[in-house]
């Protein structure tokens, strides 16, 4: 029934109009009762995003399972990896969406309150991770800003292709640019984001330190090799 | 009349409640035709926020006038600014929206829709500076996010503090905070967010390069000190 709701309401935005079609023709076109409605969905607005609920949770429950020690800037892009994998499920369903929700100001302001909750979700749970850092909360805030700007980012092109390309290997380039600009534990990208620990050391020293340390440490790193 | 307005607005909504308050409450209360109201403001939500448009007219053109030379991340912070200079014109009029806004979704809505115009006016500048760079569209992008996100992380803890505390330092430190994570041009700022340009140098060589060559890019980046 939630499924005909969904396709009943669509069929109905896309031929007149989202603010053109009311409640009750979405259920006279699905032959179902309006109380039935109400049941799957608050608003008008939730029938246009039926799957952010249970993506939220799945996010807050993936991110509870994450090993307190991983790294949290890996942890919340894989977190965001969840929404990408939601919009692919069904990915004519998407595309019409977003299509749908450019057109409609009331839409894209009930897009942007979940985007909002999506990035709050992140900024909790990293705002507990860095709790006991100096600039622990502004961290969390910024970081979960720049993950859900590079997947919204890598997300919105492929929608605007009308889902043509490879969105996950798009997605993840975005993410690793975000993890590679603030993970501490880079995981052996080298400093500029390609995939070469092979071949690049990055040396950090006090520029009035002797020659003979500064040697000391190059030797060193090449040796960790 | 224009101030006439908002002030009986917000004394309504504190009074009575924003959703309880009709347009025509205010315009009586303020003794001015309904049509005055509108002249000024397109909807009840933007007599809360009668500000924003013209910061974001200044802002848009505040980034024109930037020279092309510049860095480009400190002239987007310096244009966050500007929406910190408005909040702080009327401290007790943003704190009093603060927590109205907080209680009332449709407001949380409309705050959501104006912070996104922000971070598009920053975006689009940085997508015309990063033009020509492989991925300067992201970089713009997560750029235009983690600056908002701090700005708004600075803002918000002074909103909450009833407007206690120095705004502008807690801002700063909060741009200081992304522009250091980002900037390719950090302003005498250590790669840890020091004021330590004088003793640290950072190199980055292949690691397979002979020693004979890194030892001459130690010399070369200390000549130029």
């Amino acid at each position: 029934m939630r499924e005909s709701l969904i396709a009943a309401a669509f069929q109905l935005f896309l031929e007149r109009g989202f603010e053109q079609t009311t409640i009750d023709d979405i259920v006279a076109l699905a032959g179902v009762g309006r109380r039935s409605f109400f049941r799957y969905f608050p608003t008008k607005e939730d029938v246009v995003f039926p799957d952010h609920e249970r993506c939220l949770t799945d996010m807050t429950e993936f991110l509870q399972q994450q090993s307190p020690d991983g790294d949290p800037v890996a942890h919340v892009c894989d977190a965001a990896r969840l929404v990408l994998r939601m919009y692919g499920e069904n990915p004519a369903f998407s595309v019409q969406r977003y299509r749908l929700t450019k057109k409609v100001p009331g839409l894209r302001a009930h897009e942007l309150s979940v985007v909002w909750r999506y990035e709050r979700t992140l900024a909790e749970y990293l705002r507990a991770r860095y709790a006991a850092r100096p600039d622990g909360t502004l961290r969390a805030d910024v970081i979960a800003a720049s993950v859900v700007a590079a997947h919204n980012h890598a997300l919105r092109s492929w929608l605007r292709s009308g889902g043509r390309g490879d969105a996950i290997k798009d997605v993840d380039h975005a993410l690793d640019y975000v993890r590679d600009a603030w993970s501490e534990d880079p995981a052996g990208r080298g400093i500029d984001g390609r995939d070469d620990k092979e071949d690049v050391i990055v040396l950090i020293s006090r520029r009035k330190a002797p020659m003979w340390r500064v040697i000391q440490g190059i030797e060193a790193a090449l040796d960790e090799a």
